[in-house]
């Protein structure tokens, strides 16, 4: 009998009561400091903690009550908005240093300093979040390590018994012409790349439990969905990750990779057709309203306003269309006497 | 820089957004079977599995929305009712073996077979609840074995950074007349026991993170508050226990000890008068629809009726009376950089 009480439990947590993830992430680090050293007309490396902190804390108060869950990084998030977070939303958070080390051979991930699953689990998070850069066409060597990376996490993951959010994210190597360690989406970005990372870590031995995963094809270039040739084979990529993640049994969410809220509710659209159970979105959602920075009622009033409006139209769309994530507590069923459950749990 | 992250998070998961505790017991073991028992003709010890699950399912089903959190054991309550707990409920788990050793000296608690605080935590628990029985007249012996347990657990919560609820009950000896292994009020309970046994449990080298109290005084027995000498005399008993958990910056909640409704009513009056932060109640909110038992649908339509409306009338008491428990998030304030969070949570 296999009970994994605290990863069921932690994914209702980030999930609506429809069984649907509707979750907003606020964990950026580079995007949001490029945007305030952009406006304070500064270096990245010069931001200070205050403006970091300031920018996130607005992005809980605003948008916290919208979302089935939030996604935080240790490093900025929980200090600006911890107090601010609804208890009733989800806590997803974050891993994984922003700053991964960048080879000819391709990118490396490694965990944040002084942090860990076992912390994660402690301070109370209901999930996990590691972003692995991946492309199965890197150096051996680091595709090695990038798989050791995931499946250790995933291992912990299951010693803690707390969900595995993996993303993943296709990236250019140093040497190829769009290459930036910021993390927008690659114009030359291979579908294929995308399918055959995703085969991957849905392999069991990764222990994935939510997969967040970036559109096939660039969400700005997504056709409109009218029924041409260009729509259905559009689609197709969708459907061939649906079926990658239905034939694995894990539910799978998009991310919205810095696109426009238009182009996001149009990678949605493709992507509940092939069966996605949500969204686990930033920038599409909250990326408008900061460019007032620094004036940060300026903000304040465009995300309430924009941003509100435009989670909410995400949120209309997945109860219409997305696929219900159910927890599975088919054990309990089989249980028959009073110390069944304790003694299973492992 | 001290951080508890995971028990300043769980609690806020227990409380509702006024700061407030208005949860549900269900994790009673001896009460219902007892109850399943009379109203079967059958033993308590004879009573099966499926009744006392269908018991607390329906609990669950009927109450779960009104409650800010429940109170579940691993036994039976997980099995018949985790899939029915609202995710957006605070989970607060039994560890406590209802079967205590009864000596002369006094009663000694003990953990649940196979059961922990790491398990709690892992499976996603908010809370750790302990009843430890307790008089402090008791058996020297049984006082430092009861200490010991206590203590230990408090270490296992602080370990795992969850919080400990606390429960404490005065009882009577084996000899004497009104001795009974059930929970129930004992009618020669000296409120002067319920003190010093706070008092003592509120140490800090116990760890207690929430007290669920019993009323000093029979909850049957309180006078009408109306400003008489009774009344003054009475609500003194419950000013002497507020003020030893203020000192100790303890919160705390009462516990129902199977008065009826209108009795708890006038119990958290006194409580909030004195500064409670909510309750933690069982069988005043469900013990008098359970009476239909075995007919689930007659005990469903009156728990939906009376059970529900006496957890309404609570909560609004609660609304208007309590004192609301705050989360305290001061370090955050003092955070100036980066990676403080990650270092200074051990």
């Amino acid at each position: 009998m296999n009970l994994h009480l605290g990863k069921t439990w932690g994914l209702r947590r980030m999930a609506n009561e429809a069984g649907h993830f509707t979750m907003v992430a606020l964990d950026q680090r580079p995007p949001i400091a490029n945007l305030v050293a952009a406006k304070r007309g500064i270096a990245p490396a010069d931001v200070g903690f205050a403006d970091m902190v300031a920018v996130k804390r607005l992005l809980v108060d605003v948008l916290g009550r919208s979302a089935s869950a939030m996604l935080m990084d240790p490093n900025y998030a929980f200090p600006a908005a911890l107090d601010r977070l609804p208890a009733q939303a989800g806590l997803v958070v974050t891993l994984e240093d922003h700053r991964f080390r960048d080879t000819p051979g391709g990118r490396l991930s490694h965990s944040i300093r002084d942090w860990s699953v076992e912390k994660i689990k402690r301070a109370g998070g209901d999930g996990v979040k590691v972003l692995a850069w991946y492309r199965p066409d890197a150096a051996p060597d680091v595709l090695a390590h990038q798989k050791d990376y995931v499946r250790t996490i995933g291992e912990a993951c299951r010693r803690w018994d707390i969900p595995y959010v993996l993303e993943l994210l296709v990236y250019p190597f140093p040497k190829s012409a769009g290459h930036t360690t910021d993390y927008v989406e690659a114009p030359e970005k291979l579908p294929q790349l995308v399918l055959d990372s995703v085969a991957e870590f849905a392999r069991p031995e990764y222990g994935v439990d939510l997969y967040k995963l970036e559109s096939p094809l660039p969400g700005a270039t997504l056709p409109a969905p009218d029924g041409s040739a260009a729509h259905a084979a559009a689609q197709r990529w969708f459907d061939d990750l649906g079926a990658i993640c239905r034939q694995a049994g894990i539910p799978w969410v998009m991310l919205s990779a810095g696109v426009t809220p238009a182009q996001f509710q149009r990678v949605m659209a493709y992507a509940y057709a092939a069966g996605a159970n949500g969204f686990l979105a930033g920038r599409a959602i909250w990326w408008e309203a900061l460019q007032a920075f620094p004036d940060l009622e300026a903000c304040r009033a465009r995300l309430q306003a924009q941003g509100v409006r435009t989670l909410d139209e995400l949120g209309a769309l997945t109860q219409r269309h997305a696929t219900a994530w159910r927890p599975d507590y088919s054990a309990f069923g089989r249980m028959q006497a009073e110390g069944e459950l304790c003694a299973a749990y492992a």
